[in-house]
């Protein structure tokens, strides 16, 4: 990891935009790319400005949230990719949402009765401190890393902060607990988002993110569209409606399906859904987080369509079976 | 329409194999088929010596009755048309069923008693019968033909015969009365079917007519099946399932599409269909005998498949939108 | 089985109609009526003639051929159900299409040079006719039964007649050959036809026929239909198209459906087609002639609709759950 | 509007939970419920501690934000009624995300250097402050009501601090700015949540909200329980998946569908979810906030459901139709 810019000219480093400071999990996600290891790290205050760096040239690439995000953002994260032309998601990150509580050297959990932190993290420790701090105020902060810094600063009074576990690889602070958080199975899901380009290459563990538009609204619509992916054999890992806020009742659907574009049965959804509907943002084919493998019957696989293709063409030249 | 062989060579004419003799309604279509004009129209006993004819080239090809014959065997056509590879559905003739009584010249209608006349098509006059000669008897006959024929001949006790009106096109026979038939508006449905050959070119009013065998009995399989179709925007004119005989509950179905193969919509369903099914069987796609040209939503014109195309190709290389 | 009217006035008789003379096919289907022992059995000669006879109140019941029949008339059956009100099917019948050569006493099969059939029947013996009398000539009869009543009386010249196997039990004839048809396991398909009247009662081994119009015609509304069935977890036996006439491209289908109007998912399956075809004819539940237990998944079960009904009624009453 | 318990004992007064303390957009909310009005309003630190009020009858019902939500906790919110049993929605009210900038008594705005905000509201307010003061240090607060309760109390530095209109109605503050949201139109869903209890009557503008979980995971499971919607003609404005979390790729989707669990159609759906899912949790039926009358086919009125039923008696019955 690399704040500061390389000092050789050659290659040109590439330049990532996150939601900032150092030592967010935004910062963590970003830390699992391998490609981004010495490469310009750029903090960034929220989603928007993110994904700006990217499409006006500022960055090569963002890393935002986009689910269960304990930063915050997700629904604004949703609707830039819904309305912001040229970005392609081309990875996707885990991060365990996994507090820690932080103080200067030499401070003790039983010292401790201020706590610093960022209301949506303390709303997520209370059971903790309830427990082990019954007696703590808070010192609300303006960020997850916010909290700490003012510690490590000596701008704040808190006497201890709660904060992302990555704070511990920046700053000189002690740690008093971790995994105080309330939901120790809390994750929160990020992504990669470059200007257009090709996908990645298939790797069996893949997941295609679309948005789409509904034609108009009439009952049966929504079923029609994911008919596009129930008769090819492919899951749908998330599914969300949105309304579009043009007019009453219109929706657009973000969704997440197993697999890939160049995998025979994706690409002929796409086609479908094309085919179906107004307005299909295809947001990229990525390698998953969870490198699962995608399974599907076999009535879908690669073969079973090319071999149809074939088929169909030799009806139509009117040759004779074989 | 030449039952002779030709004199001359060149070039080689064509045979066309029908359910004869000559004046059947087989022969009636037949005679709507402007390539068999002058070319060697050969007399058959049934559907399965007229297809067997043209498997085994004795004929270049084979009109035969499909839906609502009164020769019977429609649905030993269509058992045929599923068991016998090599065949393709070329042109689709519709002729009204539409009876006539016959007599040798000088007979009036106030003279008959005896009435030749193949059963079913006796059953088919009854109640002009009963209304105009309600003293008559019935000399069974083995065709529509045949009756006919025997008075010719004079072999046969009757008075006169209930035969297709192209009849007197063969037979120095006195019309008695025509249209006597008891449904006015009854119809046969023949297609005229040769070895696989490419099918004729589109004309916007075509027919693809298939067999399908359902993959497996389940309850939706056959929905699944249709929604190859629906999710096209194709319309079926005719659907029926048959037993495939090798066990309980297995079923194929005879189907008639709206469009031709080279319609982009009715290429992706075959391609669906035969991903679907274990045995698809095409049988061709042909003009509609009523001329009647095909509707269906413009989201399934060719262009949009077209389009689609386009844009998935541009998505899969990573070109930015236009 | 009495042909003539019983002696005893008390309890007054039934009446059957059938497709006669005695010895038809349909003949041996209303053989296995129990309930037809010792009713009056009524010859007729054709399907309208034996439905009017139950509608007019001629007759109690009729027994008519709905499929793959060998003595004709399957699509007027179904024409004449669709269009004749009043009508209630409540049994199903299987008859092997099982054709005999009979003779009078004393000939032999080598002296056989005439054989009289109606002209379907002979059809389907040509090939054992081609093997075992490659000399014969063909006699054209009025019905399966005509052809061998011609020989007793002795007004027929032929020598030997092909006739359903039930007429060696009214006639004085000598069997010359058995299962003399071409297709050993063709078998024709009745039912028999009251009254509007209760189903019988369930058997679990059930069938439900219907005759269901399309509301309007466009691609999906028989998606929508069939999905009536497929949500239910029901089968179809059989499916057919009938244009029904009126106007072009406008169609009704017959269907046999799995099951009983008193299980729980069939009684749903026709409220929902109710609802969604401005006409359905409810043709009646009947054990099926196979005797085959219907199959479903559980989750279709009489018992999950009990139970979400009373889950349903506790939601809307507002009590809290158990 | 009553925090404090009130002096007469009868009738007994509700207690209404909320997330708190007054001044939030949740108790501007609660002040669209005429029931309210007057009664005991119990301020809570979040969405769980209002429910559990309700469960173990500390309060008669809570407010609770449910789409939108910048006070946090959506995600929350629908897990929480996923997973806690009893709780029935009874109402549904928009509030707009409407921020005002309140100091002091006697601040100026061109006197604002420190502006107190909770970090959310905060980062919605960027563009406006950006433009307005652009010279401004953010101080963070626990909430949106402790950012100008701090003011008020002398405990905060801040010279300003961000808040919902609602503040005013409470704290002697001046208003400097108001609407400084950057997104003008946003607007918070907040649902009312009591015990398990009928549900209010139809209106014709309303809405049902369920939470389903798929029966397994296979692709068609989630259109199967669309059907149950489409096939009904009822229309949804929410859908959204979440992961159940006992197992990998396990969902339960969040619903609202457009009307009552009294209108027939509704009753129906729930019915077809029942016997579909193991789970179907029912929220309730309650009026939309936007009483938009809900519109729907014809074939899908009460009347056609009566009507069907009626039917089906008939035939179950034996009587002739009509």
């Amino acid at each position: 990891m690399s704040p500061e810019p390389a000092a050789t000219p050659h290659p040109p480093r590439r330049t990532y935009s996150y939601l900032g400071p150092a030592g967010t999990f935004t910062e963590a996600a970003l830390g699992q790319v391998p490609e981004a290891r010495d490469q310009i790290w750029r903090p960034v205050r929220n989603v928007g400005e993110a994904l700006a760096d990217v499409v006006e040239m500022r960055a090569d690439a963002a890393m935002i949230a986009i689910e269960n995000s304990v930063d915050g953002g997700v629904s604004t994260a949703q609707d830039a990719l819904a309305t912001m032309p040229g970005l392609r998601i081309v990875g996707e990150y885990l991060v365990p949402v996994n507090f820690v509580l932080v103080a200067r050297p030499g401070v003790r959990l039983e010292d401790v009765e201020l706590v610093a932190a960022h209301p949506v993290a303390y709303a997520q420790c209370l059971q903790w401190l309830s427990a082990h701090l019954p007696e703590h105020a808070h010192l609300p902060a303006a960020s997850n890393v916010a909290s700490a810094v003012g510690i490590v600063d000596g701008i704040s009074d808190a006497d201890a902060a709660i904060a992302p576990p990555g704070i511990l690889d920046h700053y000189d602070l002690e740690l008093l607990a971790k995994g105080i958080g309330d939901n120790p199975n809390a994750v929160t899901r990020f992504v990669l988002v470059s200007r257009t380009a090709p996908s990645p290459a298939p790797t069996g563990a893949d997941k295609t993110s679309l948005i789409v538009e509904l034609p108009e609204e009439y009952p049966g619509a929504l079923l029609e569209l994911l008919e596009q992916f129930a008769t090819r054999g492919i899951n749908l890992s998330l599914l969300a409606s949105r309304p579009i806020g043009d007019a009453l009742g219109r929706y657009r659907f973000v969704i997440d399906a197993d697999g890939h574009v160049q995998d025979e049965r994706m690409a002929d959804a796409l086609l479908g859904l094309r085919r179906f509907s107004p307005k299909v943002i295809y947001l990229g084919s990525y390698p998953r987080a969870d490198r699962q493998i995608v399974r599907y019957p076999e009535r879908y696989s690669d073969d079973v369509f090319i071999e149809a293709r074939d088929w169909l063409r030799g009806l139509i030249s009117g040759e004779p079976e074989a």
